[in-house]
């Protein structure tokens, strides 16, 4: 388990040299001349331009991968500043918003330069990814630019990001860290009579107080015997004694995320919820003895559901048994028997068994880890063997 | 000015039926027999579904409104205990991630349910809208469903979204009450040598403590005189005597954002701060005075952009002088223009003045109203008429 310092904010210079130049070879094998991105993960990837104004969605934002060169940024001027920290040189401004034309001629400029006619462009259009301008100012694009081709460029950016750099491995580390010493302070911060929204709130200061920079991402609720639902906001209803309470979150340090879930049980907890943890928690062993390079995401999948299968769970609503994550919440890949993607050294995963044990009772775990040669590296300081039971 | 006490979660049933109501007299006049909706305040809008799930990209979340029916979720199943809690009957989940077909033939099946062939389907595909779902996926629907035209929905979203209810309204106050109690808070809080980073770590928790469900949006910065830029994240430059701090929040309750900033000094300001401070806050004034039902949001530019113009001012980065606000940090329209919207009572919208009044040094001022007939009612607590000094 890693104990990590905080690391540096920011990258090295050659962290986006590493990108772009591994992107231009996969460019090449594919036959694509330019990318372009608009989404605010692929631009910080490409770019390093990390802001939350793409809370606005007021404005777009767009970079050109050109095929043998430095990206372009084709932004609003509001961000010119925040981009000219970046090692861009080339940054092309407009005077956004503009109702009639918000941005599109200036970026169909920079893709025609850098691309011939009969070009290819190569555009994310598949699984996870979304084209973060507006559709009609899509169809324009492709009109003024109609002698070129626009295709999907979903596996270059996918293969890119799927494997994390040691600089950006330390950011997810020390994300998990400190929210691993937060899910540690949960015997001070929660307790029966306190309502869902308290203790969110409380966990969340918590959080910010370890060191996270923004608590992004928080999930959960609790229940007598186990919870049916792990993606509402918080109730009003008060924590009882038998209640189930998970947690489940995504902090960011340095616009990396952590994404992992506790569970607490409150005075007298049912046998069946305590099971059901000690079940989950075996599966997460079996992913974790399973990761390693050279092993698919279904083996995975397998190794943790024939654990549950075994115990007797009802099923699972999640869809998966856990996901790549990183500059995201989620990213590609997903354990799940349809996925066969090879894990690599340097993927960033969690391994998240879920079952229902119960009609409308839940219990999922969540551990994040590093793929590394020698096996699985836990980022996220380990749950406890037993349902932590408070108060 | 309002001092709200804590609104009701949610909203009772006669909100959605109001909007679904107010949408299909819009669907009738304009001949869309569906709208396709998929981004997070389409669909929370039309059916309360709320949830930070969102920051999760994998899967797409979609909802159908016919033309005289109540709105179809079809959602994943991770989602189906959520949206059981809102008022809508139809609800249509598949097992997500399906990487072959994750929700498109289930959509389609719906929208063709709905509509005759030669059917128009209303997608939003205009300015600050965007397809959260796949390109790739998009395609396909398109294709399945050759024999409907896919048609811009953005008029009927847009002047349904802009003009708020007043349990909306009351939402967004009491998001904007919350955080001008953080703000009062801010001699207590900031001090020189205290690094940026520290600044926002103080104020986000500032703003939990004072009962926001979510810091979802802060931005700022400091700097000798003035600041050069609102949108970076913090730096861990320590705040010195001279500098000029903006702090830019949109905090949520409920699931409806406020969005306004407030600036700071530090000991010995420079005379061109203080004046830069009062010409803008002479702005928003200007802009307090002539917003009104019947004026256009370009005569709410002109009436503020005037008294910045006179005084000097250098320009603006920002392209635009406010804008709307609610679900989302910001929504239509904008005070620019070329935005000839004309305000109706209920509009919820942001004063927002800036220039650069020297070389890389800005002043903005950003204050939230409610548009009522009489005129501006303030939400957020009205910003000091002179540069406030800490320390």
């Amino acid at each position: 388990m890693i104990h990590p310092s905080p690391p540096a904010r920011g990258f090295a210079r050659d962290e986006y040299e590493n990108r772009v130049a591994r992107a231009h070879a996969l460019m090449a094998a594919k036959g694509i001349d330019a990318l372009f991105l608009s989404s605010e993960a692929e631009v910080r990837y490409f770019t390093g331009f990390l802001t939350q104004f793409w809370q606005s969605p007021t404005r777009p934002w767009f970079v050109v991968v050109p095929k043998a060169a430095k990206p372009i940024a084709v932004i609003p001027e509001i961000g010119a500043a925040c981009m000219s920290h970046t090692w861009l040189d080339d940054i092309r401004i407009w005077a956004s918003p503009d109702l009639q034309d918000d941005g599109v001629s200036l970026l169909a400029d920079a893709l025609a330069e850098v691309t011939e006619r009969g070009g290819n462009i190569g555009v994310p259009m598949g699984h996870e990814t979304h084209l973060r301008m507006p559709l009609a100012d899509y169809d324009r694009l492709r009109s003024v630019l109609g002698d070129r081709a626009f295709c999907d460029g979903t596996a270059i950016v996918r293969s890119l990001r799927m494997v994390k750099s040691e600089a950006e491995i330390a950011k997810i580390a020390y994300a998990c860290h400190l929210v691993s010493n937060a899910f540690e302070q949960a015997s001070s911060l929660f307790r029966t009579g306190q309502s869902e929204m308290d203790v969110f709130r409380a966990f969340k200061i918590e959080c910010l107080e370890q060191g996270v920079d923004d608590v992004s991402y928080l999930v959960g609720g609790a229940g007598p015997g186990g919870y049916g639902d792990i993606i509402s906001p918080p109730s009003m209803r008060a924590l009882e004694e038998g209640d189930v309470l998970i947690l489940d979150t995504g902090c960011t340090f340095d616009g990396y995320f952590c994404d992992f879930d506790r569970n607490f049980g409150f005075g007298a907890v049912s046998d069946d919820a305590k099971r059901a943890y000690e079940v989950v928690y075996r599966a997460t062993e079996a992913g974790l003895a399973a990761a390693r390079p050279g092993v698919t995401c279904a083996d995975i999948y397998q190794a943790m559901q024939s654990v549950m299968s075994d115990a007797g769970a009802l099923g699972n609503t999640v869809g998966r048994l856990g996901h790549g994550l990183g500059m995201q919440l989620t990213e590609w890949p997903s354990h799940m028997l349809q996925d066969k993607t090879v894990l690599e050294a340097g993927m960033v995963i969690t391994l998240e068994p879920g079952m229902t044990f119960a009609p409308g009772k839940m219990m999922v775990h969540e551990e994040n880890i590093v793929v590394r040669d020698g096996g699985a590296e836990l980022l996220s300081r380990r749950a406890a063997p037993e349902l932590p039971v408070l108060g």
